[in-house]
């Protein structure tokens, strides 16, 4: 029994308010997931997240195989265990980073060489090792072993990478199907009310495994990519390879493509997406799930989401404005906290800076969710289940 | 009306158990006080200081003279309200962090001339300006402008600085008489139960200065320097230029030799120190207040204070150690994570490590301040006030 996907309401622009039952989370959706690069969203407390409402944050495969491995991880019982996190987690494939960061890189049918960006050392990733290092972290949800199609790409490598990602997505699924049962808090009763009566009597939670789109920028090879994964039958359905420097209108074109190739009952991920007007935007067509590491990442450069537009806190014109970052924000910096003193602890290199800027613009993308929420129940057609 | 100190018990070893009244706090003693620097206590945010029970912290003269300057400070309300720290606060003079940080610097007898260690700017500090730039700050507790003699010094060399520590000890207490009444929040309510209503009736809160016992390793020296500023009548006394190299029996004679030649009815205070028993040890002779970088320092290191000794979280011995790290502490890093999970954020580089690390070091000496003071409370004799 993997997860269950409880639609609540639809609107007529194809958005959906619903509840992911998963393994350690009832998750309601559409939802913001905060990136846990190393096992940890960085500069976050895990209480701190919890106060947020944060509901499923990543954990990145390739960083958390590096270091501190996934062995140690499964000995201590996977993930959630290891890092303290109750509530829901989604590990990505460690493909888009293994194509990112590593040094050396070597792409066969059979999988990926490459060089660890931390010490050199060589390792080989295939869908079927992408899987069990997967299985032994023992995230909610894990993804097939993908290769995230660069931009601008032409069609020939746009093809190329597409039937790659499509072949390693049925090894993926095959060796996944095969191995579930072993990840580590199988039959563990993960404590209430995270595991549902229900899924006990299914035999107890599972993982969960998402497929992923790919097809660069081309409309039909986007088409092509949704058509043969729902085929081969996945728990959900992800959108990959955008939001790599493409403009935002093309984004936005490739998901509209394929939102409605996806199974209605089924979640939908965008990855790696976006600007909080984006994600906005996106769950209001229907995207159910989202994750971006832009709201931690520009925190530790100064840069602060409000709902007055962005500021960048180290401006000379912040140094004595003691207003709270966002005048209509409710969170625990902002009602703590003035522009200033975020200013000079950016300026003075503290790391509170980091860790203030980052719980803020958290806030600011969980509270948007939030609301989208909210709009979408009021603007819905209840689904009769 | 600065500050009201109120013993309760006092014990046949000289230890007491107080009450300090200050503006903003009613501080419990003995007391540890945290290093906030920059205006933080590195990598803990105000409200997980208060949650630990911090009652007082420190705020650095230099630094926030320098940066982000006492001016904008002052305009903005003074320290309290820039870091948003309700409870009380000391600032050191600037003096020990001029002596060791700035690059050039040239001391004659009306105050020295130095180079700012952040952009090579030069800057002059005497003792009246020393007063000024505390008085902008606003912090419950100032401290007279001294020179720290460095270890070892010769007999000259400690006569010298004494001399020069007295003449400034005088001058910091007249200009700090003189300007008192300009702190940002004379005359202001600072909010229930922070001022005592006695405090309001005479006149509003202010500033308490205290001055500092120099005179290096030499006894003699340094009962000169504690009879001579008893008799100038400061609000309390601190030994200063201990901890600064001396083997710990040197440290513990300075102490004995002046504790006893201090007024019992004005808190005491040592300077900069020290490990976990130290500060105990002290407290049970006398000392009331005493502050360290040590527990936060040592954290970012990765070295751990806990009841079992002290551990070096980064070794490889704790990769799958998944017990707290002080199994015998209930501080909120001990409850969540393992041993195991603080290694890895040590060796990945992330920034929660240094937050973790330091929440828990901070427990640890606010905890064995918290049992030194039950223990004279059942100890010691009732003071009849």
């Amino acid at each position: 029994m993997a997860l269950t996907f409880n639609q609540l309401h639809t609107t007529p622009g194809g958005g959906r308010r619903a509840q992911l039952h998963l393994p350690h989370h009832i998750v309601e959706t559409p939802v913001f997931m905060p990136v846990g690069t190393a096992g940890t969203v960085k500069a976050v407390p895990q209480d701190t997240l919890e106060s947020l409402g944060a509901q499923i944050i990543l954990g990145n495969t390739y960083h958390l195989y590096l270091r501190p491995g996934h062995e140690p991880i499964r000995r201590m019982g996977g993930l959630h265990r290891f890092i303290s996190w109750p509530r829901a987690m989604l590990t990505d494939s460690g493909g888009f980073q293994v194509f990112s960061l590593s040094e050396l890189r070597k792409v066969t049918d059979e999988g990926v060489r490459f060089r660890s960006h931390l010490d050199g050392s060589s390792h080989f990733f295939t869908p079927e090792h992408s899987m069990d290092v997967q299985i032994a972290l023992g995230a909610d949800i894990a993804m097939a072993f993908d290769e995230c199609t660069e931009y601008p790409a032409d069609r020939t490598r746009a093809e190329e990478s597409l039937r790659l990602t499509m072949a390693w997505a049925q090894r993926s699924l095959t060796h996944f199907r095969a191995h579930q049962h072993e990840v580590p808090w199988t039959n563990e009763l993960v404590g209430e009310p995270r595991v549902s009566p229900q899924k006990l009597e299914n035999g107890g939670p599972t993982q969960s495994l998402f497929g992923i789109v790919q097809g660069g920028m081309y409309r039909d090879l986007r088409r092509e990519s949704a058509e043969r994964l729902v085929e081969m039958d996945f728990d959900g359905y992800a959108i990959g390879g955008l939001s790599v420097g493409e403009p935002r209108d093309l984004t936005l074109e490739m998901i509209s493509e394929v939102l409605p190739l996806l199974p209605k009952d089924k979640p939908r991920y965008v990855m790696g997406v976006g600007y909080p007007d984006e994600i906005e935007q996106y769950a209001r067509m229907g995207v159910d799930m989202m994750d971006c590491v832009l709201p931690t990442r520009a925190a530790r450069h100064g840069l602060l989401f409000t709902s007055e537009g962005r500021i960048t806190i180290k401006n000379k014109q912040f140094a004595e404005d003691q207003g709270p970052p966002d005048p209509n924000c409710d969170c625990m910096v902002c009602r703590r906290y003035s522009r200033a003193y975020l200013r000079h602890l950016m300026q003075a290199g503290e790391a509170l800076s980091g860790t203030l800027n980052s719980i803020h613009n958290l806030a600011y993308y969980l509270g948007t969710m939030r609301k989208v929420r909210q709009s979408l129940q009021v603007a819905g057609a209840p689904i009769s289940s």
